[in-house]
Formats: C-alpha cells, sequence, structure tokens
C-alpha cells in the first residue's frame, strides 16, 4: 500500500525542497566574470537605465513569475502561515518550469494585512514579469489582485480564482457538447462562495450563461439576502440569481443542468443528482474527497461527472491554465490578464479535444498532454493582442 | 581588441540573464505531482506548522539567499533604479552558485525609503535563509542594516560594506607578514567614508590596529568637525584619529604605513606614497581605476599593492568571502553574521597562502583558488558556534 505522507516528507528532505537557482552562463575564469559581472555588468545596466523596456533584453524578468502568498489559505489547510507555505509555492514555481519552462520564484510573505501585501508586490515589480497569487483567503485576495491590476504594469493573475475557473469552464463547454445543451439555455448552480466559486460564476456568466446560481453555507445567494454576506456576494447577487432563488442547496439544485462545487465532500447526494434535469453535469471538486463520487453521480442520472482528483476521469487541474496562460500573457509582454485572455484559455484548452473524441468521461485534456500550455499560450496571446493589453517594446519604455 | 561593452551585452541578451530557476524532483507523471505537489505536498506544510524548525528540512529555504537591492549605490554608476541593478544582482546570484553552491535570488526593490525596504524585507523572512544587502546608498544600507539585524532571526550581510573590508584586512594581514610590521603598530589611513570605508575601518580596529584615520572629500575626519559629516562619519570620529589631526589628504597621509583606498581614480600621488613611511602598503580600490597604478605607487616606494582589478596582482575581490561566509553561517543554523564570524573569515582567507608563498604579489588568494570558500566556511561556521549564534533545530522552533 502506497505511503504519500511517508513518499512526500522522504522526497522534500532529500532534496530539501523542489527548486533550484542555477547559473546560465559561464562562471569559471576572470574573464567570464569581466562579463557577467563587475566591469562588463555595468554595460545592461547602463542599457536598461537609458531603456527601461531593455530590462526585457538583458534580464530573467521577461520570464520570470513571483508566485506569492501569505499562508492564509494553503490547500485545504487553511492558514498555516507563509513558512509552512513554502512548499507549495516551491511546487507551483517547479510546475511553472516543468509545463512551460517558467522561471518562477516563491515569495512567501509573514503578514497578513491586505495594505503591506500589496505594497511589497508592487516595490517587487522591476524583478518580476508576472505575479501569481496563490492561496490567500478571501476576501484579501480579492482586494489585492483587484488592486495590483490597477497598479502594476504587469500581469497579476489569482490563480485559484481564475486558474479552476477557466479549467471548470473548458470541462464545461466540451460537456455541454456531449450533452447537447447550450451555454445559453442551461441553469447552473455553484456551491462554495470562496475564492473559486465566485470566480467560476463571474467567467461563466462572461461565456453566456444566463441562469446561475451562487449557494454558500447558508443557501442560495439572492439580492437582499442578509445572513452570511460580504462585498464579493453582494456584487455577484446583483449579476446572478435573476429570480431571487432563495432555500438550501438541496432545494436550489432541482431542476438544474449544472452543478459545479468548490465545496465539501459529501454536499451533494443521489436524491439532489435525481432532482436535477436530464443529462446533468457535476464537476464535484472538493478535495480530496469530492462533492459527490463520479460513481454514485452516474449511477443518480449524472452524465458528465468531473472532479479535482488525478485518479478519476475529468480532471479539472490548474496546470492545464497556469502555465500557457503566463507563457502567453509573458511572450507578447501583456500588461494584464484580462478576460477575454481567459476566455481564450477555456476554448483552448477545450479545443484541444476533438468532437469524435468527447465523451462523458474525456471533457477535460490529460494534464500531462504536452499539446496543453503551447496551445494557451498561444490563444492568450493573440487575446491579448486583439484586445491591446499586449506592448511593443518602444510601449514599454515609460511603463517599467 | 576586445570590448567588454559589445561581448557583454550580447551574453546578456542571447541568455536573457544569468540565472535560471530549475526543478529539482521529478515531475514527469501524475504520480511525480502527488507527491510533489497535490495532494502530497500537504504533508510538508502540516509538518512545518506543527514544527516551524523543519522549514529547513523541506524546502529551499535553508540553502536560500535574497540579493536585495534598491538600484541606488550601483557598481560605480549611482542611483540606476532596481531594475537597471537586476543584471548586478543576477550577477550576485550567480557567484553565489558558482563559489559556493548557494541558492540566490535577486529582489530589486523600487523604492529607496528605508523604512519601507526594512519592512518587505522582514516579510520575506520566512522565504529566505540569510539576506545579503547589495548597492544600497549611504545612509541607507546603515540604517536598513542595523535595523534588519535587530530585527530578524537570519543572517543579513551588507556586502559593499563587510565583504571589502574582510578582503582588505586578509590582504593587510598578509603584508603585513611581508613588510614585518605589526598590526597594533601601523598607522593606517583609509580615503573614502562611505559604506566600505566606514566598515573596512571598524573591522581594523577590531583586528588590532591603533591608529588609524578615515578621510572623506573634505579630509581628514575628526572629532568636532562640523562640515560634510553624518551620523556614520560623527561614530567613527570618536573611535579613530585619537590626535584630532586635521588636513587634506595629502598631508594626512605623511608618515603612515597603509593606504586603503575606496574612492577615485588618481585621489593618491607619487608624491604622496613617497611620503608614507618605508615598505607602505596600498590597497587602492576604486573601480575601473585604482587611486595609484600600482606601477607607479611601487615606484614611489610602497612594498606591496592591491587593487579591485582582476588584471593586476593581489585583486580585492567580495566573491572570496561572501560565498564561504554566507554559507558558513547557513550550514549552523546561524542567527547573525557577527564580528568574530567576519574576522575568521579574515584570517581563512590570509591562512590560505603559507607564509612561504607569501610574496609583495601574492598576499591575496586568487578569486578563483577553490580552496577558499570552503575554508571560509567552515571557519565562519566554527566561529558562529563558538559565540553562541548558531542555532540547534530544536532552538530553532520558535524563531522562524
Amino acid at each position: 500500500m502506497r505511503n504519500i505522507r511517508e513518499e512526500s516528507l522522504e522526497l522534500h528532505k532529500q532534496s530539501k525542497g523542489k527548486i533550484s537557482v542555477n547559473v546560465k552562463v559561464p562562471v569559471n575564469d576572470a574573464n567570464d566574470l569581466s562579463l557577467a559581472y563587475s566591469p562588463g555588468v555595468a554595460e545592461p545596466c547602463k542599457e536598461i537605465f537609458q531603456h527601461p523596456e531593455k530590462v526585457y533584453d538583458y534580464t530573467i524578468k521577461g520570464n520570470l513569475v513571483g508566485v506569492v502568498s501569505d499562508g492564509s489559505a494553503v490547500l485545504g489547510l487553511g492558514n498555516i502561515g507563509a513558512a509552512a507555505s513554502m512548499p507549495v509555492m516551491e511546487g507551483k514555481a517547479a510546475l511553472f518550469k516543468a509545463f512551460a519552462d517558467i522561471d518562477a520564484f516563491p515569495i512567501c510573505l509573514n503578514t497578513n494585512d491586505a495594505e503591506q501585501i500589496i505594497s511589497i508586490v508592487k516595490a517587487l515589480e522591476p524583478t518580476f514579469g508576472g505575479i501569481n497569487l496563490e492561496d490567500i483567503s478571501a476576501p484579501n485576495c480579492f482586494i489585492i489582485e483587484e488592486r495590483l491590476k490597477k497598479e502594476m504594469n504587469i500581469p497579476v493573475f489569482h490563480d485559484d480564482q481564475h486558474g479552476t475557473a477557466i479549467v471548470t469552464a473548458a470541462g464545461l463547454t466540451n460537456a455541454l457538447i456531449v450533452v447537447n445543451k447550450r451555454m445559453e439555455d442551461i441553469k447552473v448552480v455553484v456551491n462554495g462562495a470562496g475564492a473559486a466559486g465566485i470566480a467560476i460564476t463571474k467567467l461563466l456568466l462572461n461565456m453566456g450563461v444566463r441562469n446561475i446560481i451562487l449557494c454558500d453555507t447558508k443557501g442560495a445567494i439572492y439580492k437582499g439576502r442578509e445572513n452570511g454576506m460580504n462585498s464579493m456576494k453582494h456584487a455577484i447577487s446583483e449579476i446572478t440569481n435573476k429570480n431571487g432563488v432563495a432555500g438550501p442547496l438541496h432545494e436550489v439544485i432541482k431542476g438544474t443542468d449544472v452543478f459545479v462545487g468548490v465545496s465539501v465532500a459529501g454536499a451533494v447526494t443521489p436524491e439532489m443528482v435525481r432532482s436535477m434535469n436530464k443529462d446533468a453535469i457535476i464537476f464535484a471538486m472538493a478535495n480530496p474527497v469530492p462533492e459527490i463520487m463520479p460513481d454514485a453521480a452516474k449511477a443518480s442520472g449524472a452524465a458528465v461527472v468531473g472532479t479535482g482528483r488525478s485518479d478519476m476521469p475529468n480532471q479539472v487541474n490548474n496546470v492545464l491554465a497556469f502555465p500557457g496562460i503566463f507563457k502567453g500573457a509573458l511572450s507578447v509582454f501583456a500588461s494584464e490578464i484580462n478576460e477575454e485572455m481567459k476566455v481564450a484559455a477555456v476554448y483552448a484548452i477545450a479545443n484541444l479535444i476533438q468532437p469524435h473524441e468527447l465523451t462523458s468521461d474525456y471533457v477535460i485534456p490529460n494534464a500531462f498532454d504536452d499539446r496543453v500550455a503551447e496551445a494557451v499560450a498561444k490563444a492568450v496571446a493573440e487575446a491579448a493582442v486583439k484586445t491591446g493589453v499586449s506592448r511593443k517594446k518602444t510601449e514599454l519604455e515609460n511603463l517599467v
């Protein structure tokens, strides 16, 4: 029997972490040093001082992503702090490299103060080409991302929100083909109003879904609800649940076509699946145990089921999105990652599976499908150019 | 004829910077991912949350140095800003790796506010095992280092101050053997009251020099001088220049045994060397052109001359010090780099040259002498243990 706990601790201990910083120019003798360091290094410095955009020519910045966390919402572990979040941030950096050849580096901060985090990340702008926010608790994650997007000139992306949303939307796009329904016609219920649930809801609205209700532990979120609200839920209540449906999930789910769960194990029962419309689609992404297991969901009439697990079909894995998204954004010096770029990523992921290949157990490409990052990068770069957020070097001059 | 400018720009452009972030564990399939990332990564996270000191077991932290700069005093280029300082900080990171197998990473900050820099670096403590401050202008460099040393539990070291001081002191130690003089007896004049000049003066005092005068562009710094002073110069005036000598360098230098220059090309004339005591020792470290060229100094009676240049004998190169110093400090989880550790580094460097090998042109080991980093690390680690700043893992528990 495999013991993941022991194997993981052993792996981390043996290697003392998962990333290293390496030298990619020769530094073997005085001649090498005179180019890579003093006195030759003064030349790129002077060039960048004169022409700030050349920092992308002469340094690692253009391929470098900071993986920023305060350790306040790590995996399912909660607020374990910055030091304890290091293995996750190193792991994320490793995935950036392995999946998209992007250099990424953990920036784990021992403060939970949103203003301080904003100030720190802004001060780091000269170093990084992009910022991936990770495992920061709500509502700080929303506040920090929104402010940084406005106040920085490099792409900022909170993966827990948008990565999950993009891959879920890609899976849903293909699942709808399988069951022959359209975005415009479906009724969707999203359970879990944290970072991912909010982002999924917004992205699905952007992709044409008209009827969508977001639930939290107190049931449907509707305009005018008073208990357990916050600013994000208020904002969502304005653009979802047009009919003002109230009530717990087991009532709200009745007669819907799609359930998206970013909540807790067991949140969905077989009865609830049976109460959904014919050919229901279920994305049950609670980790490590889904809201309902795929077998049980299918036995209750679900047509397509996805989870967050690598040992089950249709895995919603962020690694399908973030490496290619940053690669695309960095490749055209995009100033941000906007909605159009996210939607482009959705279709790039979905379209990797040809219509004739689609089955109920294959609506999302495999995490190790090596076409994914490149396809996503290409689509995202094109969307950046089309929406005018890509920059030519000359335009960068005053922005760096 | 070699064109360092073109070669350096070409090197930097071809490689897009000089460092990369790499993955040191396998991430080739779902099994690898389940250990390095979700769900296995939760295990080291939980361990670190329970036992904070285990961050040194399971992450890169224990071998990771942040190279922090605001770009305010870069090489001889001055305040060129954080982005333009990136090539230097990447270069420094490359040297850490090449000379001591330490992972190091540039942290270039677009703020010159000392309080903000202090706050940012403190917030980064969970990520790094040590902090190398670099190319930060005075007096901020002093303020920032002093505060961070007090307020952080990992080693903080401003290399422009202490690296130069340590290598200079090592060279002087050996030079005194060559000319058969003693630290206690010599008269020293240091020209240049910036970060390096102040640090050299303090270190030489710690190593037994009794008679030392620090000069700036206004001449000797003495107690009660009023023009061109700052808090560091005031402090130095209390512990140097006991006789209150005033006057310009060309007068102060008369009858001294040692000149140490961290100032500007041409600051020392042959006449000034001739006015020094017999067997004068000159460290003329202005870059790229020394205060006086070695040939001219020797023709005027100097017995030993060192410079900052790799194409001349006795190169005072910081790379002899900082890689081994951090390696030693990190190896015993030192909480700081104290005076005793610096002095230990001085003697470790000096002692690599056996007495019978010493000549006027060989008082400092070659920068590429591969014994250096190891010898320095060993001496520094021993000094850390002896002075009680090394920590056992159990002692780290509440410090991380």
